[in-house]
């Protein structure tokens, strides 16, 4: 007979990137956003009455819902929230991905992907990634039970144009195609939004957690065919009605709304990024061209492990994976000019001390 | 070769209480709580910092954990918090249900255990309910994978003595048995939650959504263990590592701080609640004897169907299963005095009535 021990899943505990409480620290090691949210979050924030949570949220998320489809041009019966981007992607997987065909990712891509296909037993195929961290399209045009991968993809940055994912997507009539578009908004480039009108098979995930400066209220959202949400929401009414909270659903709907700041936001991003991508350039640095928050970038001379832990012991936090084919690489969140520039100057100081010792 | 969408996953949606946007709509129907949360937590709600939103939350969540402990005299490695106590308890059958035995729970109970079991993949067997509600404690004493139940149960607010609890405990050492208290503290009654010193397989779940006003929040929470805890945050890491929201964090540790208001608050409803089955009484209803904020009663001569169209039309919404052994019941939340005073002015009209015609 066996013991309630032997029956707890057994697991790989992910690590998330540290949340260090002490004060001081410049944190470039999880994707935040370094600006803070819209004012008119403030401003849903002091209007919203501590009385209402009393009561169960909309389960639907109406006027969240309503919100992004106005924004994206689409129909409410094409959007879809939950508690970030992690919980509708799990879900999506959940909802999905139900053959017995393996589902297919990249080998280097956003690290839940495995671990939710494990959870829910659906089989998987990893396709290689080229030397620079480009997808060959190829590799998609195989029989699958489903298509995932971020764009642009985690870690590397690295943006697909709209014609690939069109082409992979004319190859896959039969499968369903998610495009998890987290770091979008800071590409500068168009999003497989605009392709949703013509392949009913195509589902666009999102998140209030980078580009929103929302990490800390757990929005995430799906767009896709009204076939698709209606799915989603089946699945998530047969087993969790109420998932996102009235505040959450007031936040993400005044954060939505102001498409002023956000592009004000973003813009000011993109534009550091740009300027630190020369200044890692000069310091020795190569890199794939980023299209997101952070920059995945590799010292020509220094191991990515060693300036990890000197940059951490002045109080500079980035993150390093030590995992095959990227344990060179660094991925440095791009924070305020400010903050980059105190990375750069600790950066310079760690490079000249290795510098010396190589001389 | 199939299509995406013969992998979606089929399922039967749930259908929750309704949540009317009128006003002036009496809400007996989803087991809210008819009183606001703590004043605590509208103060937390003004102090709360709308910049801090652009970082993630703790993991572990670690201040409302804290707070748990401090409240039940527990170690905060006893402590596991997720977003509503559907989400703990979801998590918890995925976590330890894992043997090919099945799990044992009620026939009538809570209605996503048998969804849960089948999201999964977990055989069950549901052990039927004496007449009167109560459970048949030799149901549990066979080979199990595990056992559930709530305490009081849902939707007919009996409450079992912890005797028995520990009696099936003893019975099974080799189980992890989960008691669902949604209504403990509306029971005036003891919690499982002073055996768990001497049961390491014993799981307790709570949640913020009835005594805690805090529906609207999203905040629940499973005491145990620290084997049980462990296990609990490994599989969450595993798969999503930020769960709670920083608002719900701060509102959350708020709500569990003000002992005093919560106290009041449970006792006003308990105080309703008496009352309440007095005149239900009268007008002609029996039930079994209520532990919760709710009464599921039903009237020896008119039909519970009709009885919730007829309250409805008159904007007075209570809840109807129309299930096998109990569709003769309606569960009536407890509300205000006022609220209560209205809904019996309406039944009372409603019955007399059809009083009438039956004469």
């Amino acid at each position: 007979m066996g013991n309630w021990k032997d029956y707890i899943r057994k697991v790989e505990p992910y690590v998330p990137g540290e949340q260090p409480r002490e004060a001081g620290i410049i944190k470039l090691n999880t994707n935040e956003n370094p600006y803070p949210p819209s004012p008119k979050v403030t401003e849903a924030l002091e209007r919203f009455s501590a009385d209402s949570l009393r009561l169960y949220p909309d389960p639907a998320n109406s006027v969240l819902c309503e919100a992004l489809a106005s924004c994206y041009g689409l129909d409410t019966s094409q959007v879809f929230a939950g508690v970030g981007s992690d919980d509708v992607l799990s879900l999506c997987f959940l909802t999905f991905f139900n053959s017995d065909k393996p589902i297919l990712f990249p080998d280097i891509t956003y690290s839940f992907y495995d671990v939710w296909a494990d959870l829910y037993r659906i089989p998987y195929l990893t396709r290689p990634l080229r030397e620079d961290f480009t997808i060959r399209r190829e590799d998609y045009f195989i029989e699958n039970g489903g298509i995932i991968f971020p764009n642009p993809n985690a870690p590397t940055g690295v943006y697909e144009p709209l014609e690939l994912i069109e082409d992979i997507l004319k190859h896959n009539p039969s499968s369903l195609m998610i495009v998890d578009e987290a770091y979008i908004d800071f590409a500068g480039k168009p999003s497989a939004v605009s392709l949703l009108s013509r392949y009913e098979n195509l589902l666009v995930v999102q998140t209030f957690s980078k580009s929103r400066s929302l990490a800390g209220m757990r929005i995430g959202y799906a767009l896709g065919s009204p076939a698709l949400i209606r799915a989603l929401n089946d699945v998530k009414y047969s087993f969790n009605s109420y998932t996102l909270s009235r505040p959450a659903l007031e936040i993400g709907t005044a954060a939505v709304l102001d498409t002023e700041y956000f592009a004000e936001c973003t813009a000011r991003i993109i534009r550091t990024r740009e300027e630190s991508k020369q200044i890692l350039k000069e310091l020795g640095f190569s890199f794939p061209d980023s299209a997101s928050n952070f920059i995945f970038a590799r010292h020509e001379q220094v191991p990515a492990a060693f300036l990890f832990e000197e940059l951490k012991k002045q109080g500079i936090y980035v993150r390093y994976f030590n995992r095959p084919r990227i344990s060179d690489y660094l991925r440095i969140t791009v924070g305020t000019d400010e903050q980059m520039q105190r990375f750069f100057t600790a950066l310079r100081m760690i490079l000249q001390g290795t510098s010396e010792n190589r001389n």
